[in-house]
């Protein structure tokens, strides 16, 4: 098995196995050594049942949406494995970007990021510090508490 | 003409002609086979004249901001030419951003972003199928009702 | 001393001094010649005790908001410096892209955004005419009224 994807199952997640959307946009796209993916929900099985996975976030609602923050991130790993064959083949994730819905005057946006920075930092180590965004804003799709997407590196030797 | 150009023609709409702003900012910028572009309101004639272009969008208004999605998209597109001399030197559409000024509820922003991701595709094919994010904030630059921006990578020999 | 950051002193700025974050994330990253930062908010000494560097931005704050821009600004500059070694290393700022946590009905986000971008004319010349992207968000981090990031492109002698 894929080393990361081994990562993943220790830190007890299951990378999902993504059904690219037949469609108008795609989950992600390689362009040099760069992916970038679209915006991911928190989706499992294509469906915001996760609990906190809908709605704004606030303070008592912390907690909930970092573990769904978690949820996200495996949705754009997912969609890097996509255009990757393989997460083996990351050289190092270059940027994290949340949108958090978010209640009025919470601003823990960064501790909401949090979730899925260390579990990028478990997985991938030192190749999994990356820079990153968190805003809080009105309205997601579908109702979803956040959205998330990446730019990865990918390695020289996997192109 | 150059073929994207008429394929723009033939879906119904015209490339406006980008006067560039002298100032502090611009509207697009290639680096290396990248080209991004700066966040473009459905500015028409340098004017939010647009039906649906100004306010926030919610349920009653989804398919006029979907329209006017599409004003943006040729904006952008329009900055991408200022930099890459003609459309026709776009190898992909790597990325689309769009920021949707929504009422509180709204969340239908992936629908707003598919009238211009379903142009893109008119336009250019497979090579128009792009990453995505769209999300709903509270606020835009003189009270626009949505804001897009793209990044597409050029063709290695029109470089 | 180096020229960008005399050109920093002269605009009557000082660029921070830059203390890494010993965690889950970091404030750059260069991938191939360009440079991508983490999301800064205005801090003075990690503190956010800047006069308009908390709450909802309106109106009657804008200009505070515009100069708040400009130390968001240091703190992104900062922060490639921590890669890049020298500002002068800096071949051209590719992006800009401004989070302004806005009051209802506020729609000057260009304005705020303008605070940052003339201060990058100021130094950088035409190498720091940039595209851009500004938004009204609906909560940022800590409370902050604005976050601001940039993807700059490095000299090629640099790398």
């Amino acid at each position: 098995m894929d080393v990361i994807e081994e990562k993943i199952i220790k830190a007890g997640f299951i990378l999902p196995s993504f059904s690219a959307p037949a469609g108008l946009y795609c989950p992600a796209i390689q362009t040099g050594n760069l992916v970038f993916t679209s915006g991911q929900l928190p989706l499992r099985d294509g469906k915001l049942t996760e609990p906190g996975g809908k709605g704004k976030v606030n303070d008592a609602g912390l907690e909930e949406a970092a573990r769904v923050a978690k949820i996200a991130l495996l949705n754009a790993l997912a969609a890097v494995k996509s255009v990757a064959g393989t997460l083996d083949n990351i050289e190092r994730i270059i940027k994290l970007t949340l949108y958090v819905a978010s209640d009025s005057l919470f601003s823990s946006q960064h501790l909401v990021a949090n979730g899925a920075s260390s579990l990028l930092q478990e997985i991938f180590g030192e190749k999994g510090i990356h820079t990153r965004s968190a805003v809080g804003v009105a309205e997601l799709p579908l109702g979803a508490s956040l959205e998330l997407e990446l730019i990865v590196q990918l390695k020289d030797n996997s192109l």
